[in-house]
């Protein structure tokens, strides 16, 4: 039935140059035409199947490996680290495996003193066939268009990274902030993410650009390569993603602070990363030279930034209260398959409706993530809860392996690699220094205003923990055209495989070296996930309870310096942040979500109308459980919750009545969103020695 | 920040003729264009996300609209039909609303002596630019190029049907069969599917080979139009996706048989129509005279047909083997996010794996899916269980929702449609003449062995019931190269619109017409659904309790007429049925899964250290439980299970030792294998009535 390539082209190449002999009215030939193309559409078809097949494939490895991994407590290689592995292996086996099919697609040329349209149209012995365009070839490499299909077909458009691949881990990341120790050092993870970003991407810039300068010096150049270039190789690779670094954390229960930090900077920083990225490419000085300083482009660009940004925000936040709504006022949670499907639907439109509008998807899919988080999550059925987890989680899980094995993949798969040395080493030496530059200064001018100071085993790790990933590898790989970015994405791929395998591999062996703490006794997160179902069998929902804050743990186990943490969070709750808390509490909260206090008891009387329409009945009924309402996190890290299997305790209480008798240090006269906002800090820790505790550890063996 | 499309063109021409002048050092003007070519990159990147962001609009609107419906209890418009109107609306904006970009793609003739090939490189300026072959254009159509953007880009490749939407939507449903119902009309199933699909095939085709005839002599045909265009239409058209109806017997209870009978008839059929039009257009009679019979050709036809099926059988089969192999010889259950991405990808896998190897991956994940439920499933754990399912839930309901509104969609930005009148109105009545071959010469002589009779009513309704959907859709757009495909994928659109809209909104009043019965007593699946988290609240499984039949309930109902049903089922089920079951029983199964009887004592002594290789240390544990082991279905229609919230009772007996005692016309003789068989089949009825019932509806409000 399948004819070698060949032979079929030749088959076809006869019966054209028959065809072109023949009259109109002959069928057979022109039937044989259409058969022959529909042979080679099915070709194609089967090469896109074995393309897909082969990441499948990949991926299957990588979950067994993975699964072996785990049970077996292998920590130096992390899955993301595998992923690549075995996406090199397969590279390699694409790359000097399959045959190259040489003729098949030998260049025509047909020149044109125009500009490149986008569509073609080419005369074939009077039939007319359309072509798109792809792209531009670099004089060097057109005979690479004649390699084999096979690494066309495992090479895709960069923009399924971003359409696609990308939205699904960012909004992962977004919905699953630990929002507890995310808004404790909400100042900190905002000045690394920014301006330490910012920092990291100047001096990178600056380096290379030396280093480019050298290069062109000794002859290693062979094109251009401009200072802009250099800036935005700079902005590509701050984008640091330590996910091996966290899910080694995660396990070993390393110090929370230290997790949010890295997390929330990681998370963040990818968002600057790429609208700085955006930025730097809008930077159009006037005039011919392009490395003059031109303050209205420099002004246009901070502009540029700053505009992006803050729309995508915008986006993102907007579409979690219309979620929210949505999800408030309409009984879909009587549904929950529909429920899901929109809550996936409405969180994907984020990330389109943002680049539809020339925002940042990724920015707004962020901050989706954590509206939903905060708000779309009260009104969801329990159902709906977990099935949205979980999708999340399996979408993230995927999508992340994928990337991760595109990159190993891409080493080899990718036609227009361009490797300097003088660039790699350059660009380490300058990656390292840029970290420094980042956490040092930054985490000294922190430390002057913070209470409980970022100590130096601490600035280390996260020197330490600068890996680059999905975001670095997915911005450099967005636009390969030119010599330079070709240049950078090589870089920036060997950047990837160093800092995740080597890196990563000695983060374990870097905790114990700078002594930073690990906690063995709380079970871990993936403990408290996998037995997750037990919830489910007993009718308890952990998310809905109020875990206590990990300090509180930490005060049973006796440890000291926690005790200067519940002083520590207080005072460095900024005035702005108290204030938003109560406006989102007192406001927000009962507009978007079934949560008390009743908006007709908190606006004034004139909006009484608008109060009521916006109050549901349920927010009456919910008035007993308002603690559990405002201490709603979505647990998903070492937190604990004392509830395992056990519905009647519950670590901070769960009647209203409890915190007011038992608050600390006079706190009696304070109005009740303070109380919430101090308890929801983790200031209630006496309460949870008084009432006892009890840990009850899963039942499944998850060895 | 962004121009308009023709001052950024006309920029980019001008930037382009000046640098056909200007040297190669010359910096500027190439900077430019580079920022040009980003700017291009940029705005194609805002139309791709617009583009889905469309969709996205679509299945959000088609969401809320479901809600909307189901609160209301609207019966006469199914969500397929709702998402086919709101793709229409959404097409007729794009379509009259959006402006085309004339210029834009004004086509360039360039003349080529030889073939078209794949890819091109087209000099422009000394700069190479890779162009890919799209397809063939037909000259009269040639305008169309230059249409705009927009409709361009909502225009998919029709592979991403067989490739992304396709698989979850035929897994969905092969995983979901109903097996007990199935089984009992598998002989009549496979009667409506193969040599129904293939009777409904060739009448349909000669009767539009009539219509063809009469066009042309009317002079209506503009172009060529082969007899195996009309076949292949047969073929395309004679898939069935009756998905309004079954879910309004859902939603009814109409009579479980009709309801096995017409899904399990689409689902394979489904599968016949994909492998037959493959093997329709292998048909390549030697000799120039497309007309004649070639008796070779036709058998080779054939040949490829039974190849292509048994093979993606096998395929489908062995996938979900190795599965249910992996899961139960690993822990992966103590990683339920492992073990559901597994599952997916695997199970996502057979698809491609059969296209790849060049057979159709269609049928090939119907049966992984059905091995998948038998097998696979209970290696599971709880969680993954459930995860799984929900996780195809979710994709299938997208996919098909997405599939319909594209479907809408088509209908206007189409840029290719033929509509002929006289061609419309022949494939109406060929379709309508072919599905009454197809059913009642069929159900007359499967009447002649069938005890209990396919009464006229059923015949009726399934003779109404031919809607037809998706995979008719995703055939007739796979290949829309020629005027006779055209014209075939416009008619097909028609037809898929009339019968969901018309034949579909008739459903309801049909049912009543036809005086078939509907059960009002029982809860509905949705409301099983809906429940089902109950079930994890309690610590109930109900997919692993055996549900008595439906039969049984209706035995309590005091309905005469069931039973015979006892009876007819024992003696229906064939020799060959009851074999298998045996086989399935005592080898498979302890195979694949961790149910018993343990190998060591059913295979010989000669196997032993297989034997004992394959046998878990689970079996020896679930020898108690074998009964609920034997007779787990995948609970997914109107059977009960009187197990709402109430742990304790099953109606069946959970044990064992409950059937010996009780069976049955002292069938206390007979194997375990047997006992196994008739209890699945539902003959311990009177047990049911001996332990008594006690429903307990859901918790919630489903209005």
């Amino acid at each position: 039935m399948q004819l070698p390539v060949r032979s079929r082209l030749l088959l076809l190449l006869l019966l054209l140059l028959r065809a072109s002999g023949l009259r109109a009215g002959e069928r057979s030939s022109s039937a044989m035409e259409e058969i022959a193309t529909e042979k080679e559409a099915e070709e194609s078809h089967r090469q896109d199947s074995v393309s897909l097949l082969t990441f499948i494939l990949l991926l299957t490895l990588t979950i067994l490996t993975i699964w072996l991994f785990k049970h077996r407590r292998v920590r130096f290689l992390h899955e993301t680290g595998l992923a690549m592995i075995y996406g090199l292996i397969v590279g390699v086996i694409l790359r000097y495996g399959s045959p190259s099919s040489s003729g098949h697609d030998k260049p025509f040329s047909c020149s044109q003193e125009d500009r490149p349209f986008t569509t073609l149209l080419v005369n074939v012995s009077g039939k007319f066939f359309e072509y798109t365009l792809k792209g531009e070839i670099s004089p060097g490499k057109i005979h690479n268009v004649e390699q084999n299909d096979m690494l066309r077909k495992v090479t895709f458009d960069p923009e399924v990274f971003f359409n696609i691949l990308l939205p699904p881990i960012i909004f992962h990341a977004g919905y699953s902030l630990k929002k507890r120790h995310f808004f404790r050092n909400l100042g900190s993870i905002l000045a690394y993410a920014f301006l330490g970003t910012a920092v990291s991407c100047f001096i990178i810039g600056n380096l290379m650009y030396g280093v480019v300068k050298l290069m062109k010096l000794v002859g290693q150049l062979s094109d251009k390569f401009y200072y802009t270039d250099c800036l935005l190789f700079g902005a590509v690779i701050s984008a640091t993603d330590p996910v091996t670094v966290l899910a080694i954390f995660n396990e070993l229960h390393a110090d929370v602070d230290l997790y949010a930090l890295l997390f929330g900077e990681s998370v963040l920083n990818d968002a600057v990363a790429i609208v700085l990225s955006s930025s730097i490419v809008a930077y159009q000085p006037t005039g011919e030279n392009t490395h003059a300083f031109d303050a209205t482009a420099f002004f246009k660009s901070v502009g540029v930034f700053l505009g992006i940004f803050s729309g995508s925000f915008m986006m993102g936040a907007v579409t979690g209260v219309v979620t929210a709504l949505v999800t408030k006022f309409t009984k879909l949670h009587c549904f929950p398959l529909l429920e899901t499907a929109l809550f996936f639907l409405m969180s994907w439109s984020t990330f389109l409706l943002a680049e539809a509008c020339g925002f940042t998807g990724v920015v707004a899919v962020l901050f989706c993530g954590i509206a939903q988080a905060h708000y779309t999550y009260n009104n969801l059925s329990v159902e709906s809860r977990s099935r949205s987890k979980q999708l999340f989680e399996v979408l993230h899980f995927l999508a992340e392996n994928f990337i991760f094995s595109y990159m190993g993949l891409a080493l080899f798969t990718f036609q227009k690699h361009i490797f300097s040395p003088i660039f790699i080493i350059g660009a380490f030496i300058a990656i390292f220094l840029g970290r420094a530059a980042h956490i040092y200064p930054l985490s000294f001018f922190l430390n002057l205003g913070r209470r409980h100071k970022i100590n130096w085993n601490f600035q280390h790790m996260m020197m330490f923990s600068g890996l680059r990933g999905a975001m670095a590898f997915a911005l450099a790989i967005r636009d390969t055209a030119t010599y330079s970015h070709q240049m950078m994405f090589s870089t920036t791929l060997l950047i990837v495989f160093f800092t995740v395998w080597i890196i990563g591999g000695g983060t374990t062996p870097m905790l114990s070296w700078l002594n930073i703490r690990v906690g063995d006794h709380a079970p871990s997160v993936e403990e408290i996930n996998e037995s997750r179902w037990l919830y489910f069998r007993v009718g308890v929902d952990p998310d809905q309870d109020p875990p206590p804050s990990n300090d509180s743990f930490q005060v049973l186990q006796g440890d000291g310096p926690d005790s200067e943490r519940g002083n520590r969070t207080k005072q460095e709750s900024a005035w702005l942040f108290r204030l938003w808390y109560s406006f989102d509490h007192n406001y927000l909260k009962p507009i978007l979500t079934h949560s008390g206090p009743p908006l007709t008891t908190t606006l004034p009387s004139c909006c009484g109308l608008l109060a009521r329409c916006l109050t549901t009945p349920q927010v009456y009924d919910n008035q007993e459980q308002l603690r559990e309402e405002d201490s709603d996190f979505i647990l998903n890290d070492g937190d604990l919750t004392l509830t395992y299997g056990d519905t009647t305790i519950t670590a901070n209480g769960s009647s209203g009545s409890c915190t007011a008798p038992t608050s600390l240090d006079g706190r009696k006269t304070k109005s009740s969103s303070e109380e919430a906002l101090e308890h929801d800090l983790g200031m209630g820790d006496n309460e949870v020695t008084s009432r006892g505790t009890r840990l009850v550890f899963p039942l499944e063996d998850n060895a």
